[in-house]
């Protein structure tokens, strides 16, 4: 039966599909420069009739999700109680948390936890410094895996034609004037950092930003998320960020690594 | 147009909802108990038949929303875009996150910001102290609004016929020896927290744990957040932390408020 599952797939008229589809696309529809929509700007944004846009408001408000007024429809927080069962399923950040906390006390610096996701990262935990400064990027946030710290790390845990493929459908554009934008070359250095067991960008994802990461490795040797600190080029080199913090950034992965591979998840 | 919209509401037979609703339960019945689910569990879970089930694992798949090994099936991190479309929303959170950060840093406890979600209140913001616990309380996270310093100040913010209504409809039972549970009593402390504009909980929700919240106003007049402060009952009383804790909390959420008020938002 589970064979079946996977081999069968949903058939194209199956009415799951699109409604389901449909319906999550209308979520994700919201966003900062659009959190109260009218059903038309809704339907404009997801390619929907004003019909089909219409029903699957009323369904989500129905549901909780959505609050309209009338006019202008906006995602109520129950939303976060889908997000939130994705994070409540992975024991792994409970276990994280007090290692990247006690990471951040010793080094001053911020400390982020992603995922891969397809050619992305995907935060999954973030440990701010108490420095006054937002770097607006929360759980959740996405960023490009071939030109970040992190998304090299998790890279560097797939065999090269995995590595090969997720590049070769990433649009590879320079951020930065130090960004590295050639398959082949992004593919050496995703090998180093295989070889060396961390990773650093430098200023190829924002001018001035350094990025180190080291990989959070499960009991049966997958990566299966990336930590990493960023500096600012100005205040600290690369290679004094690289001797003053790779060794407690790679002690602190090697700790996480180590609650990961005893848990029972 | 959008008036017929809110008063006809989905008819019954209408495929969006059972399909949709079905559907966010399936998201919903992973959980850090059930991380990685078989079909036979997700449907025993969610109350579906096997073929509803498979229909809906097998969509959520197909859009890279669920993984699945062959056998078991675990949601992958694109879940996270949905919970994130509404934080993303929300400009107030980046509004308000420097100034609970400015906050931390001077009372040295930890703060967080929580919204109102029928008779809970939902986490959107957590500023940690650099203090080595983990209090497991992540965005996402819901508490229930009666016993909770957040959840009366957010209350204290509805009519009272509002109040009465949701406590009637919540479950309030005894978290602690100190949990106020008579509905007459609570509408007492929701209309203290009204008066006072600011809320204190002392041992209600776990023994030891004292909270102090405050409202974040918009310029309506409305309580669109509250932010809290809490502390060790047997490292500060009550009436110590109110003295240290609440002026610093007070002028925290004037000035989200200030801020939320000037924003277009």
């Amino acid at each position: 039966m589970a064979n079946r599952a996977l081999t069968e797939g949903p058939r194209p008229g199956d009415g799951y599909v699109q409604s389901f589809a449909r319906g999550l696309e209308v979520i994700r529809s919201f966003s900062a420069a659009a959190p109260r929509q009218t059903l038309t700007e809704v339907a404009s944004r997801t390619g929907l009739t004003r019909a089909g846009a219409r029903r699957i408001l009323l369904t989500l408000q129905a549901l909780g999700y959505v609050h309209g007024d009338g006019k202008l429809f906006s995602l109520t927080p129950r939303i976060l109680d889908l997000g939130f069962a994705y994070l409540s399923s992975m024991p792994i950040w409970n276990l994280a948390e007090p290692v990247m906390e006690a990471l951040v006390e010793e080094v001053k610096e911020s400390c982020s936890a992603a995922v891969l996701e397809g050619t992305d990262i995907v935060y999954v935990l973030r440990v701010p410094t108490r420095k006054i400064m937002s770097i607006g990027l929360g759980v959740g946030s996405r960023l490009p895996a071939y030109c970040t710290s992190m998304g090299r790390m998790l890279l560097a845990g797939l065999p090269d034609e995995d590595v090969a493929r997720l590049l070769a459908s990433t649009d590879l554009r320079a951020c930065t004037r130090h960004t590295i934008t050639d398959a082949a070359a992004l593919l050496a250095r995703v090998r180093q950092a295989r070889r060396q067991g961390w990773c650093l960008v430098n200023q190829e994802l924002e001018e001035g930003l350094v990025s180190m990461a080291a990989p959070v490795v499960n009991g049966a040797g997958q990566f299966v998320a990336a930590l990493n600190i960023s500096g600012q080029a100005n205040r600290t080199t690369p290679r004094q960020m690289q001797e003053l913090l790779l060794p407690p950034l790679l002690a602190a992965a090697a700790e996480v690594s180590r609650r990961v591979s005893r848990s029972p998840q």
